[in-house]
C-alpha cells in the first residue's frame, strides 16, 4: 500500500508535541513526512525540516508558503497536522480545509465557539476530514470501554466520574516561569486555564466512552495560587443527553499526581475504570460480581481494542502509540475505509462550547448552563 | 490500671456495628462490658447481653431502664456508647449526658441542627465527653497526615479532594430490599441519603486533616436509580475558613468500588493521599521531589501516629483497631489525660449543618450556602 | 459463654510479641488474662502482670513458679502461651503439656528435631492441644485459599512460590547492634538465621494452603553481610508429597521490602496470590480467564474465610486479628468443637526438620535431602 | 541525517516479532526498510516485502538470495535483522557478518556454546556490530537502574532476584497445540524449554543492571505438565564475579501472571525493583529511608534514561519503544558514536553458556557449575 504524504505545521525542534506527532504518524508506516512549516522562525523551520528528511522545496518557512506550495502539487500532502499555538489553529485549519486538505488539528481546535462552528461547516461543505487530537481516546482499552458501553455490557450509564489532575504547576516559586505563567493569563490563554488545557480531554473522554453528549453543566473554578487570573483547579458537574450524571475534576496544583488522567463509568449492570498511567488495563466489575482485570491483548476483546494494539498481552503500549492510533484511523479514513472513533471537528466544537459554558457558570456561582454549541442544540 | 466500665445501647446480635464497638472497646483492655441495652426487643437484648458476659441485673431491656439502673450505682458506667437507629441518637445521648455519663455516639449525632446545638450546649454545661464515632480519623496514618499539616510539612493547604463512593446500592433489582430502601426514603432517612450516610465521614476527614472547618458549600445531588427520593450520588464543593478549596464526591452506585473512601490533600509545598482500603500507608510527595511511601510503624512518625499503632511496620492494622483507637482516646480522656483528635460533639454538629446546607444547595441548583451551624458562625 | 482462663509466659513489657498475643487473646472476648510469668526478671514480671490486671498471687516470677501455682488451682489456666526465647520453648511447653495444660507455643517450637518429636508424642499421649503460632495462616483470605485448593477450584497444585523477604537487617553499619547480631550468631540463634526466623512461616504457609507436606528440599544459603556466620538470605527449592514443586526465597537484606511475605499457588485450572501487606484480597485467575479480586467479606466465600472475619467487605482486618483468629480456633478447640486449620505440634516439628535439612543441604552444595522428621516419614 | 538502510530476515506476515522490529526500526526515523527475506516461502516473502514498500528487486525469496543481492550494492543494507527460527540464527548471522554487514540477531543468538564463540570471534575479526535483541534492557528505567548501580547509588550489589514467569502455557488441554508443544520438545527446542525462552532475558537483565557477569550456577528444572520433556518451570541460583548472589525463577505455568518479568536489586545502601508491566517506574529505597517512585521523565535522571525517552513524565512508553531504543543505539553505533548498553554478541554467548550449564546442573541434582563460556573464563 502506497504511503500517504503528510505535512506538519508547528512542532519544531524542542517542542513536546512535534516528536509525538512524528512518532505517531511514522510508526506504522502509513505516512511519509513530505512537507512541513515547523517553526515560527522561517529559517530555523526550513533547516529543521530538511534535517528530518523533507525535500528542500517542501521545507517551508511558514504555513502560508506551505499552503501555496502544496495546493497544486500532484504529490501534495494527503494530511496536514496543525500543531501551532492555540490562537492560530482556526485560521490555519480553515485555510487548509478550504484548499481541500485533510487536517488533524491539535486541541483546542479553536478559541471561540463561533470559530468552531465555522470549522464544522467548512469540513461538511468540503467533505474533508477535520480531526482533533484527543489522542487518549485512541488507547485500545478506551476503545474497549466504549465498545462495552455500546454493547450494553454495563447497561444504561448512570454516572461518569473523571479527573485530569496533575501537580506540575503547583510550585508557586515557579509560577512566574514564562513556560507556566502564560497558561493562567487571559491575554495569552483566553478565557480558561486548566479546564481548557486538560479538562477538555476528560470531558471528551466522558462523551467518547459513554457515546453521549454533555448537555448542561455547573462549574466551580479556583485560582489556588493567588497571582493567577485564570483557574488552576476546576470542578465541573454535568448531565448528558440520556441523563447520565457527570463529575469532572481537573487541577494543575495536585502535587504528587504525575499525569492524573482517569475515568470511572458506572452503569446499571456494571462499572469500570481506566487510568492513563496504566493504559493497558481496564478494571471492570459486573454488578454483584468480582472485579476483573481486562488486559489489552487478551482474547475476546472488541474489534476496536484488538486492531489498535500491536504487541501481545502484557507487553505495554504507551502514549506515542495512542497518537499513532489516531494516525492509523486517519490513514484508513483517507483511504476510504473510515473507522468509527476518530475525534471529529464536532468534538472539537463541543469542547469549546463546554469551556465557555464552564467559565460562565463559574462566574455565576455555579449556575447550570447549556453546554452545547448553538448549532448542535 | 483499673478497667473502666462500659455500657452499650444498641448493637445487638446480627448488627454490623455492635461487634466493631465491642472489639474496639475491649481490644486494648481499657474497658469492661459492664452494662447494655442491646436490642429494641427487651428480652432479646437482655439475653444477648448476658451471653456477652453482662451481669443479669445490668443487662437491660431498654435505654430508659438502663439509665435508671446505672445512674446511682457506685460502679456505674464510665462510658456509654449509643449505637441505635439514627433518629434516637439525640434523646438518648441527651439523657445520658445530663445524667453525667460520658457518651460515644454513632454518627450522625442528631437529625437536626437544633438538636446538635443542644447536645453541644449540654456537653459544655455538664463537662461530660460527648464524642462522635468518626473512626476513620483514628487510623494512625490519618493522625500522621493531620500532624504533618499542623507542622507545616506541606505548607498552607490549597486543596482537599475526597471521596467515599461504593457500589453496594447499585443493583436496581435490589433497591426494594428493605435493608437498602429505607436509606433513600425521607420518611426513614431524613433529608439526605448517601451524603448523610457516607459523605459526612469524608467531610469530617477533610476538616480533621486540614485542621480547619468548612465554611460554605455548593452541592449537586442525583438519584440515579429513579425510584429513590433521596440522593444516591452527590458532589459537594466547599471552601474552608482559611481559603482551602474542597471537593467531595460520594456515591452508593459506583459499582466496583468496595469501600471507596480516600482523601488527597495538596498544599504549597507538598501533597499526600490516603485510602481506607490501604490504611497503613500515606503517599506523600514534596513539591519538586519524588513520591514517597510513609509506612505506619516507620521511625520518625509524629507522636499520634506512633502511639495509636500496636504492631511493627508492614504488619497491617485495620478497621476494628481504628475503632479501638477511638476507645483508647476516650479512656485517656476519661482518666484525665485527654488527647487531641477525639471527634467532638461540635464535629457532630458541624456535620449536620453541612448536610442541611447541602440539601438546600442541591435544591437551589447548586447555590453557595453557609455550611456552619448558627452557634458556630 | 464463660471466658477461658489464659496464662502467658514471656512477652513482657517492651516486647513486640506480648502485645500481639494479648490483643489476639482478648479481642474477641474468649479469654481472660488470669496468670503470667512475663519477664525473666522475676520482680519486673510480677509487677507488670499486676499492672495488666493479673491477681497478685497469679503474677509469677518464673515459669516454674507458675507451673507450681497453677497446676492444682480449680480455676487454673485453660491455655498457656509460651513466648519466651527460642531455646526455652521445649522445656516449658513440655512441662505444661505434661501437667495437663493446653499450650500455644511461639515458633520455632523447638531447636532440634528430636525435641520436636518429643513434643508431638507428649501432646498425643496427654490429649492436650499444642499449637504453634503460625498466625499468618489464620488470615481469612489464607483460609479461603486453602479451602479453594481443597475444593479443587484450581485443580491439582503444580507449583507454589513463596517469599518472606524484608530489608530490616540490611544495614551493615547496624549489624553489630545486639538486637540484630544474635540472629546471625550460631551461639544464640542455633543452626539457621533468616530461614529459621522467617522462612519457616513461608514453608508452613505453602503446606497449609496446598494441604500437603514438604518431602525433600535443596537449599542455597548466603551471608551477604560478611561478618555474619548464619545466612541472611536463602533460597529453598522443594517437592511436596503429591509432586508439587516449591520455591521459597527468604531474605533480611532486601532493602525496600517492608514485610515481604507473599505466596503464589498455581494449579491445573487456576492460580492465585496473596500478600501479607494486602491481606484482605486474594488475586485469583482461572485458566483461560481474567484475573479476579476476591475480597474478604464478599458473599460466597468458604466458611473458614467467612467465620474468621469481623467487619464488612473492604473494611480491612490486619495482623493483630490474624493472631486473634488463632485464639478463636483455640477457644473452639478447648470448648470441644475443634476447627480444622489450627497449626499443630506436627507442623512445628516439620518446620524444625526442614530447617535442619536446609542447613545440611546448603552445606552440601544444594544436595537434595529428605525434609521430613524421622517419625513422620 | 540520511536514513540508514535496513534489511530483515524472517518476521513475515502474522509473526509477533516482525511488527515489533519494524515498529522499532522505523519509529524514530533512523532506518528505511530497504530489503528483506521475510518468509520461508519465497513467493510469500517477496510479495509481503513489496506490500511493505520494499523495491521488487530487494524483496528476496531467502536469505542466501538476499546476501548475494545485497553484498555488492552501493546502497546495500547498513543493518540486517535476523528474526528466523532459533536453529538458523547462527549460520545467517555468521554469513552476514562475514560479508561485512552489521547484524541484530534475535535471542537466542545460537544453539550451542561453540557457535556462540564463533560469532564472537567473527564479530571481533570483522569489526562489525553483532547485537542481540535483549530489548528489555533498553527501557529508560532499566538504563537508569544500571546507571545508579554504576554510580554507586546503592553501594556494592549484594543480591539480585529476578523472575520471568507467565502462565500462557499452563493449560494442559492446550499442551498439544503445535504453537506450544514445540517449545518443550528437544527435537525442536534444543536442550531447554522455558529457561532458554524467557529465563535468559532475566539472566541478561541481572548482568546488565548489576554491570557484572554470572560466574556459576545451580538449577532446579521441572516439567509440571507431565507430557513435556523440557522444563516449563525453572529456578536458577547463581553467583556473579563480584560475589553478588542471584536468584532467578522462570515459569510458563504461572497462571494469572501475564508477562511476569521483574527484577529486584539489593545493595549495601539501597535497593530497587522494576517490572516490565509498569516499565516507566523504578521503585527505589535508600537504606534507612522511605521508598520512592522514580518516574521516567523526571528531572535529574541519568543520561541513558533521559535520552531514550520521547515524551513527558507519566506519559507511558511501552514495549515497542524499548525495541526502538535498541535500534536507536544501533543507529548511533553504525554512525560511529556507539553508546554503552547495546547487548553484544558476548552477551548472546554468555546466555548460551548459562543455558547449557543450567541444563547440566538440573540433571546433576543442582550441582554448582561454571556458567561462563570457555573463551570468557
Amino acid at each position: 500500500m502506497a504511503k500517504l504524504n503528510w505535512g506538519m505545521i508547528g512542532g519544531g525542534e524542542g517542542s513536546q508535541i512535534g516528536p509525538a506527532h512524528r512518532l505517531g504518524a511514522l510508526a506504522d508506516g502509513h505516512f511519509t513526512l513530505a512537507a512541513g512549516a515547523l517553526d515560527h522562525r522561517a529559517d530555523v523551520g526550513r533547516a529543521y525540516g530538511q534535517r528530518l528528511g523533507i525535500a528542500p522545496d517542501r521545507a517551508y518557512g511558514d504555513w502560508q508558503e506551505m499552503l501555496a506550495g502544496e495546493r497544486n502539487r500532484p504529490d501534495r500532502c494527503d494530511l496536514v497536522t496543525v500543531a501551532t499555538p492555540n490562537a492560530t489553529h482556526f485560521e490555519i485549519t480553515k485555510a487548509f480545509l478550504e484548499a481541500g486538505f485533510h487536517v488533524l488539528c491539535e486541541k483546542p481546535m479553536t478559541v471561540t465557539v463561533e470559530e468552531g462552528e465555522e470549522i464544522v461547516r467548512i469540513a461538511a461543505r468540503t467533505g474533508r476530514i477535520c480531526a482533533v487530537n484527543y489522542c487518549y481516546s485512541a488507547y485500545p482499552m478506551v476503545r474497549q470501554a466504549r465498545a462495552m458501553v455500546r454493547a450494553g455490557d454495563i447497561g444504561r450509564v448512570r454516572l461518569v466520574v473523571t479527573s485530569f489532575s496533575h501537580g506540575h504547576h503547583g510550585d508557586a516559586t515557579d509560577a512566574d516561569n514564562p513556560r507556566v505563567r502564560w497558561r493562567y493569563d487571559p491575554a495569552t490563554a483566553g478565557v480558561s486555564g486548566q479546564f481548557a488545557d486538560c479538562g477538555i480531554h476528560a470531558l471528551h473522554m466522558a462523551s467518547f466512552i459513554c457515546d453521549d453528549e454533555v448537555e448542561r453543566l455547573s462549574a466551580d473554578f479556583a485560582s489556588t495560587i493567588p497571582s493567577r487570573q485564570l483557574e488552576d483547579d476546576a470542578m465541573v458537574n454535568f448531565r448528558m443527553t440520556r441523563g447520565t450524571v457527570g463529575r469532572l475534576w481537573t487541577s494543575s496544583v495536585a502535587i504528587g499526581r504525575q499525569h492524573g488522567f482517569d475515568i470511572q463509568v458506572f452503569g446499571e449492570t456494571g462499572g469500570f475504570r481506566w487510568a492513563s498511567e496504566q493504559p493497558n488495563q481496564l478494571v471492570y466489575t459486573p454488578v454483584g460480581g468480582r472485579t476483573q482485570i481486562i488486559e489489552k491483548g487478551e482474547s475476546g476483546l472488541y474489534d476496536d481494542a484488538r486492531r489498535l494494539s500491536r504487541v501481545a498481552i502484557a507487553h505495554p503500549e504507551g502514549f506515542p502509540l495512542a497518537v499513532a492510533n489516531i494516525y492509523c484511523d486517519l490513514a484508513d479514513a483517507i483511504r476510504g475505509t473510515p473507522r468509527d472513533g476518530l475525534p471529529s471537528a464536532e468534538a472539537g466544537l463541543r469542547s469549546m462550547a463546554a469551556v465557555h459554558a464552564a467559565v460562565a457558570s463559574a462566574r455565576a456561582q455555579g449556575a447550570w448552563l447549556d453546554a452545547r454549541p448553538p448549532m448542535l442544540r
